[in-house]
């Protein structure tokens, strides 16, 4: 038996008691260890068969077969070891186990497991503690104890190594490569990627607290370890530290990119790092850790300490998740803790993620922006294919310059039994205005002026240029409407005119039209050296004419916006089996895409969505009337889906109802259903879980270049304390149900903002007093 | 605790008592199935991490990348099943196992596995029975029976298809291909070679026989499987049937080479198949089978009935493992029961198993001699590449027209801890004149003359033609010598002159010689056609002036014949210590290869086996003598050793001291220490086997081209019967400590044979009185 474990003392720990092999993915994932350049899934150091131990370095992409898609390799496992004691595998099926405790630090990035093993005669105590360092990119550190509860002495071997073997659910994407004992101390491999030719570099050394240690290399097959042998006496303790690190040949802290420079440099650092302890290098690590706490912490004064935990969680895997050192690589849908979605970036950096980092870390959202500038070429690349003009963004995206990514061929349909085609790759167009609007939100919230002339406006740019070349020209309704298309939705394909793709795209083309006149007026010279390079005039002409009949899915006469043009014409299901169900497929055993395409049943916000994210574009009661009709009909298969109903909600004013989607959606993780997480974090989840406290709760919004901040807090919480970034002013926020109050450093600077209509201008402290709600 | 068990009651059955994780290898390897065209480990249904599954199709040889050779490819798992039980994977490390017995039965090929298991209130009995088809070379069956022995119902979910995440130690062979549920019966997977392009077709169909059974299609990546849920009530009894079938696009009994037209033909095959019953397809291999069995039965009438139960399983193990269907293809040094030595074949074949083909499966040995045949242009290929002329054979062959193909790193140097390169590709040359003394044994037991015509004198010349460009003059001595070797002992790397190599090439370069005397006298036109092909006239003049000039290493004067140049003048080390261990691992953890160069140490039979093959070189008293010095200095460390050994031994009339090694050498897979093999089954050694019966006892051998009969059987032994064919003729021979009585069909033949000196002429019927030793 096994379950989570959190306590009100402790609202930095998440932690699992007891030991279920069955449920191996849920700690490996939400408990997974990095620091943005490497991710780890926390997989034990013994194996079991239902373990799924991955490690990933960002941006390592490679491509196993030329019909495949780019993909993370799956790089060799350091964390492995094996202790055989007195003859026998160590394992935790074997033998009884006492006290387990599997439990992250969140605060420091430290890993620890701890159980009592008794086997047969044998007693021992085992605590594991590693940690993937914060300071050193490059560094893992494992440090693994052994007290021997026994009367008698117990037989020692452990196997410690560098194991080559994993793969990305059987596909390997390295060739062998060499390996080799370094200075008699440390053992080193050389794997190359076999299509994309990256050089890694995997080094690790042992040091072994115990009397008498014989010790002997061997090397398999893409393997290479040390065995240690020892008699442990009774009562004795032994330890095993192993430092392990990881380089490659694109690296961007190092020029070396040949292997055998890269080997010496490996090298080099470890012995350099020879004096400090583990604890040591632990505690460094712990100190960049704790400057990210420092910026803008969130504090909730609730009776629901999962709340703040919540909070913690969200913000450890964001950072470990996010390659913030490069800006060639970008947020893959689930971090670096699985292989789900293969380490692709999606949408969901821009809606869901980007936020937190526009609004707390603005140096790292300026890399994630960049990132999609980088990858202008690759959306020319699929525009040109599909027949468009300007900048069609990869519905899933690796390389920056690879263009799309997205797979061809999904799991079975169980009706058919033959694979299903994932179209998303096709038409799930709406990504290319998602870009433009992350883009927009950036320079709005960090007023990057730069960026923006440099590479903001360009993409805002060639992406309206995209929309404009995609409308289709309907001649009967004299309109140009967008067809066969995917919203956010992704249970309707083959769709025309989803409101979200057709309000966002019209968004984006009437964005880049004002944009193009405020230009021309104010900095004549940028806009002519970017209509030079886009051909601006005419396509600007165009899309001038296009623009105001763009087909914009009006609301019924019930004042529902209709997500398509069949939807609402569709058959309804009660939906409140499937919704309660722990697991997304239940709907899936029951009926295959195509059905549930012919059906009223939205995966997750879609109409609802564009309401958010737009709250300027519809009434008040128009909003409400659409959250009533489309949630019911909504299944939240998607982890996408529940933060924004409980933002909506929030918004409008169904307080009690937001704080329950809320509760759903911080445990789509970290909650008890322990199969939540076996393919990796969801890592738009944890960007929805900063969102709904900072935007819903806390009131925060950019919307039309204006900020805005109404919160309101759900009845639960008693205190919110938050801050942000703004036009790089920092600003703390503390709302209570009463008041809100922000502060700043009084520096000559005033800070504009909107709050229920009303203008505030912030130069150090304001404190406005709320309407109880 | 696990051992293995065999029992005075039942000669055909191998069997593992008890259950111990730690020693899958044993039975995976010992009690492996197949039937040439495919062969697979025995390995359990549910996974353990120490497990190794595998599955090979004979030569479908794979290059995973461009610095790799190539290898057998372990293709997808097809006997993969998954238990959950009231939501509990079934695993032998949980719970308690009574009972457990897994067998297989040589006689017709099953395996059965079999036991009770109790997790927490739960009892159930397993039976596991599976088959793969003897007289259908693409079918494999699999047969589970769970009994409930609880009083109360269980829930129960059965997970089985098609795993292709299975790799070769981490190196993944397989592009996924496609793969899809055909007629909602059949789940079939299409995986196809990443460099050697061949297309497999893997189909699965299932049977169960339980109430109310839910199923449901499920599919990963490289993944395909039905899931099955029932309910099994209170004293119950369920079971599931899968039949599985593999068919590759290089199979020479269909004439398909594109996917869907395999894909067709194998689930028309399946279906044909539909109303024949698991124990019907099962009798009907049994048959096929049988017919192996009735093809010269050997019978020992001995206390020692693990003496008989070693025939049956050497020669079951040299029937599956030989690909006797497609001349293309040979046999592995570790058969088809794993990754070890790549499926690769070396030596092994010609000098220890072909012996037992030739004399008892001529049709089969044919195939094999073929395929060396087939050779010639790899052997061409690798003699131009290193500066010779006519046939170098490759160390290690794959296809036949691959050359070789000997990795160049191996394992780990225990010194240094760097790979150590394997010279064996490079300068273990013997294997050139093995091939042709291969092919002269079988021209000289079966008396194919259409084979010698055709194949065989253009392999022996073309070896000895090898031979010619590879002899060095030393100007000094006036001699052709053959320095910078391996020798069979390869514990002596680089030497000079080693014995065996220059015997064998001397008799390679002297029997072309004889051979193009008497073809030019009886055969002129073939002769002729054969200069033609090979330019005979030039080589065999310069053969003729190099041949007596060979150097030949003498005697010393104590009348050891020197392994080469500088083996008698290195230090001796007391080997008794490694001898008695277990493992093959002992020298080399206190040793590396450069060390045990310096030494006296041998690792298998090298001047000894001269002496054995090639019996009438030297003298009784010098072979005594050579045996009594190199015997001690040996490890036995290669499996290829101790039926050498006991064959000459036998031979020199050291009965006792011969049935030890007899006693050694049958145990090396089947004795009881469980670790021994773990890498597949030691091939060569079976062949060992059944020579040493036949040759070694039954006294039979083929020189210079003269059948010679002289039994002596060992002290445990009362009486032994065997048979062989000879030239188109079958002998039956029975042998006690008396007497030897040869029996064959009287069909006006005679059959001419030597024995202690004597001509004897078989007509009917002939009775030998031997004397007592």
């Amino acid at each position: 038996m096994t379950k989570m474990n959190y306590t009100r003392d402790n609202l930095w720990q998440i932690e699992e008691v007891g030991f279920d092999s069955r449920y191996l993915g849920k700690t490996e994932s939400i408990m997974a260890l990095g620091n943005g350049y490497l991710g780890s899934r926390s997989a034990t150091e013994e194996r079991y068969p239902t373990e799924q131990r991955d490690t990933f370095v960002a941006g390592t992409f490679n491509k196993f077969a030329e019909n495949e898609v780019s993909e993370l390799p799956n790089v060799p496992d350091l964390w492995w070891m094996d202790f055989i004691i007195n003859g026998e595998h160590f394992s935790l099926e074997k033998g009884i186990v006492s006290h387990f405790s599997k439990r992250l630090n969140l605060k420091n990035g430290e890993l620890i497991r701890e159980f009592d093993w008794a086997f047969g005669t044998i007693e021992l105590h085992f605590i594991f503690r590693r940690f993937v360092s914060k300071k050193r990119r490059h560094y893992l550190s494992s440090f693994v104890t052994i007290e021997n509860l026994t009367e008698a002495a117990v037989n020692i071997q452990i196997r410690s190594g560098i194991d080559g073997q994993v793969t990305n659910n059987g596909s390997q994407h390295f060739y062998e490569g060499e390996k080799g004992l370094v200075d008699g101390k440390y053992i080193q491999m050389m794997p190359q990627t076999n299509e994309s030719q990256i050089d890694f570099v995997f080094t690790a050394g042992h040091r072994i607290k115990a009397e008498n240690v014989r010790e002997r290399i061997e090397m398999g097959r893409r393997q290479i370890f040390m065995n240690y042998f020892f008699d442990l006496p009774a009562k004795g303790t032994a330890a095993i530290e192993k430092r392990m690190s990881i380089y490659t040949s694109i690296d961007n802290d190092h020029s070396d990119r040949e292997v055998t420079a890269i080997r010496q440099r490996a090298i080099t650092e470890m012995e350099a790092l020879e004096d400090i302890s583990f604890d040591e290098l632990l505690q460094e690590s712990a100190e960049k850790w704790n400057e990210m706490w420092q910026k803008h912490p969130i504090e909730i004064d609730t009776e629901n300490f999962e709340d703040q935990l919540a909070i913690h969680f969200a913000k450890y895997h964001l950072h470990i998740m996010t390659p913030a050192h490069d800006e060639r690589m970008n947020i893959g849908a689930k971090g670096l803790s699985g292989e789900g979605y293969k380490g692709h970036t999606f949408w969901d950096t821009e809606v869901f993620m980007l936020p937190y980092f526009n609004f707390t870390h603005p140096d790292i959202a300026k890399s994630l922006v960049t990132y999609r500038y980088l990858g202008l070429d690759g959306a020319h690349k699929k525009a040109t294919s599909n027949g468009y003009e300007g900048a069609q963004y990869p519905w899933e995206a690796a390389n920056p310059s690879d263009g799309e990514v997205t797979p061809v061929w999904g799991a079975a349909d169980i009706v058919t039994g033959q694979s299903t085609k994932i179209w998303s790759g096709f038409i799930e167009q709406h990504i290319t205005s998602d870009v433009a609007f992350g883009v927009k939100q950036y320079i709005d919230v960090t007023g990057d002026k730069e960026f923006a002339e440099q590479k903001a406006y360009e993409i805002l740019f060639d992406t309206a240029k995209f929309w404009g070349s995609r409308l289709e020209y309907n001649a009967e309704n004299d309109y140009y409407e967008i067809k066969d298309v995917i919203g956010p939705d992704e249970y309707k394909e083959h769709i025309n005119n989803n409101a979200y793709t057709n309000y966002t795209a019209h968004w984006n083309v009437t964005y880049a039209l004002a944009l193009a006149k405020e230009l021309k007026r104010s900095q004549p010279e940028l806009f002519n050296h970017l209509n030079e390079k886009l051909g601006l005039d005419a396509v600007l002409d165009s899309l001038a004419e296009k623009v105001d009949k763009i087909f914009l899915p009006q609301p019924t006469e019930e004042g529902i916006i209709p997500q398509d043009d069949s939807y609402l014409e569709k058959k309804t299901i009660d939906l409140t089996k499937y919704k309660s169900a722990d697991s997304v497929d239940g709907l899936f055993h029951d009926y295959n895409l195509e059905q549930v395409n012919q059906m009223q049943i939205t995966k997750q916000a879609d109409v609802l969505l564009l309401l958010y994210l737009f709250e300027g574009l519809f009434p008040h009661e128009m909003k409400l009337k659409n959250f009533e009709y489309y949630e019911p009909r909504t299944t939240h298969d998607s982890s996408l889906s529940l933060s924004t109903h409980a933002i909506l909600s929030a918004d409008l004013g169904k307080l009690d109802e937001s704080y329950e989607f809320f509760k759903k959606a911080r445990n789509i993780d970290m909650g008890e259903y322990m199969k939540s997480s076996d393919d990796g974090i969801h890592a738009a989840s944890l960007g929805g879980i900063w969102q709904m406290i900072v935007f819903g709760y806390g009131g925060v919004r950019m919307i039309d270049g204006q900020l805005r901040i109404e919160p309101h807090l759900p009845k639960a919480w008693k205190r919110l304390t938050y801050g942000f970034d703004y036009h790089g002013e920092s600003i703390d926020v503390v709302v209570t149900k009463e008041s809100v109050e922000l502060t700043k450093e009084d520096n000559g600077n005033n800070v504009m903002f909107v709050s229920n209509g009303e203008t505030y201008s912030l130069k150090n402290k304001l404190l406005i007093t709320l309407e109880e709600v």
